[in-house]
């Protein structure tokens, strides 16, 4: 094929922006020392380290001593969790999250469940938005921590953190606030204080960092224990050789997404918007998923009825489209997802989804491509269905 | 300073080799994707992810299927022995592991401990050799899991793994070996049946691979739970997204070190003795630690009575010298050696270990230079100790 491949999977993960890569290169060969060494080598990785620490802190509003440096979204969610329950248990059982999060959200709820802790999943609407107040009515005696994403990776809906971390202030007992901001970084704020979080993940291969690491921002004072054990690094919270590299590419990357927020969001939302209204206009029976407004800058989800997603997506890629059916981590599952379920769609429906997310490379020529070959693609499907 | 520093601590830590460094760089941009998702560029991850399984499981003996990968050895370790400890719970809550083990494993079992697990740690001897008689002599009815390490990362002593496993395999229940095999690429068979055991851990940064990055083999049907929830990825054993480049690096680093083994460690070999007798016949009251002929090609541990090992180290990173007094990830602690105070060492000995460790790139200049240098940095900071 002539044209260059479409890529608008970047809820999955990015390319490694060229200045975080330019920044990790010398970390893997000339100062390659083990930061916790004593000599020059060594002096200069802890010191690599100490500065993405630091410059990661301003942007999330924290102290460096507050950020654990992981290794990607799903060691965050698993320790933050884990962290606070094990260590909290004299306080209480009891965790409440949604029925929308990622799997390392969920699962860790799971096996906390064999370990005598409860979990109740609060519901959210069709537009996969959770209400304060079913939080608020979730809440019990023993609670210890609560978990909401800061936006879904599936259908981008946006959630009300801030007022989830109000009520969560005005209650008389000190409940904990966790969020997995994975999708978070060039579009919302990530300042700790004003989103009112304790607990916050992010994964560095989201915005442009390479893969292998990870975040894990904990307020001080709030329970905590390690999920891992061995050496002292990071303050004796997670042991293990820093990834020095990756750090240092995870802060080179959070700060070129933070710094051109404001010049590349504004173009990713008319892009997004464009696609959406494009395809709502030109494919019947198309639903948005997520809802319209309260969305990440980036993402399209749609449901076709009719399509099998599967199909869908294998006839983009053949068109040179890498699009994603919901989330990358459970693409090989075939159960439908999730997330579409909780949002009420039937299983049928949920079945045709197309997930659809921008980045700071894509075109108006790449929107204009999809758009012209989508309608196709899917009447297609659809009639070889109905021929079925 | 003219001359080119010298670094003598490849196992705290070792660059990158420029053949695992040129097989990762397509994986950060061109080749990036999500090996999770179906399309073009995420099936070359995948694609990529399984060469690398395959030729790792290859030099191991063992079906790719058996390799999980980690964030490093202690993610690695930590997982074997929770994931035995919890999965085996109901046949047994013994475990038998060493008194001079990584941090990672010992911390673990310190963890294991507060959910009812009891832990017996062998001693070892003046060499810091482990017997075998007294693991069986350690055995119990309850014992599931029996944690030795291939090699000891600070003294180098190699110990009787064989003769363990195969004491092991002549009881009459199944008790599980592990072994942190972490210091052994590129000097001891990696072959885990030959070797006899059921678990194994490495590291990728320990033999030219990247940091971030480490293996975990588990024997099919092995008791095993995972200790991170989320995706189905790694078999539903380790959830997160795979750290592509740096496995695509870790597989082409161990290609490397067996590759050259044969040229390259009889060359190591020459050059630690060159070092080890120099050191013992140029310096009055030296002690080589560890076994003399069971240890590591590239392992040369010194203990010198009189001598501050912390200003040891300083002197020597003043004159290009990169040591350790023991293992990297203890170095900011004042406390001495876990290994050496097993080992018997009086304390105030023990403050007194220098570790060299010697990698492919050591020369014989390296060696003369630290022949030339030490005897009398070590008269130096004794002479002053006196005066002070």
């Amino acid at each position: 094929m002539a044209r260059r491949p479409i890529y608008l999977d970047y809820a999955a993960t990015s390319p490694v922006h060229p200045e975080a890569l330019a920044a990790m290169l010398p970390y893997f060969s000339e100062r390659f020392g083990n930061p916790s060494s004593i000599y020059g080598i060594a002096r200069q990785a802890r010191q690599a380290v100490d500065d993405a620490r630091e410059r990661i802190a301003s942007w999330l509003g924290c102290r460096p001593a507050d950020l654990i440096f992981t290794s990607g979204g799903t060691e965050s969610d698993n320790t933050a969790i884990k962290g606070v329950a094990f260590a909290a248990r004299a306080t209480g059982n009891h965790l409440v999250t949604t029925a929308i999060e990622h799997h390392a959200v969920l699962h860790t709820c799971d096996y906390l469940e064999k370990f005598g802790f409860e979990v109740t999943y609060v519901p959210v609407d069709s537009d996969g938005l959770v209400s304060p107040d079913a939080i608020a009515a979730a809440l019990t005696d023993r609670t210890i921590l609560v978990s909401v994403m800061l936006a879904n990776n599936e259908v981008g809906t946006v959630q009300p953190i801030r007022e989830i971390a109000a009520l969560l202030r005005a209650q008389p007992r000190r409940i904990w606030l966790h969020t997995d901001a994975v999708q978070a970084p060039g579009d919302l704020d990530l300042d700790v204080d004003a989103l009112g979080v304790d607990l916050l993940s992010l994964s560095g291969h989201k915005f442009g960092g390479p893969k292998g690491v990870g975040l894990l921002y904990v307020r001080r004072g709030a329970p905590f224990q390690p999920q891992q054990y061995g050496g002292s690094q990071e303050r004796n919270r997670r042991a293990g050789t820093e990834n020095v590299p990756a750090i240092v590419g995870m802060a080179a990357a959070l700060d070129v997404v933070m710094r051109e927020r404001e010049t590349v969001r504004p173009r990713i939302v008319r892009l997004r918007d464009r696609l959406i209204d494009g395809v709502l206009q030109c494919i019947p029976n198309a639903r948005l998923n997520g809802h319209r407004t309260l969305r990440l800058a980036n993402n399209a989800s749609f449901s076709f009825e009719g399509v099998d997603g599967e199909s869908l997506l294998m006839a983009l890629d053949l068109a040179g489209v890498a699009a994603s059916s919901g989330s990358a981590c459970t693409s090989a599952s075939l159960e439908p997802s999730h997330v579409l379920t909780a949002m009420g769609l039937p299983s049928e429906v949920a079945r045709g989804s197309l997930r659809l997310t921008l980045g700071p490379d894509t075109t108006d020529d790449d929107i204009q491509t999809v758009l012209d070959l989508l309608p196709t693609i899917v009447a297609r499907l659809r009639s070889a269905l109905v021929e079925a």
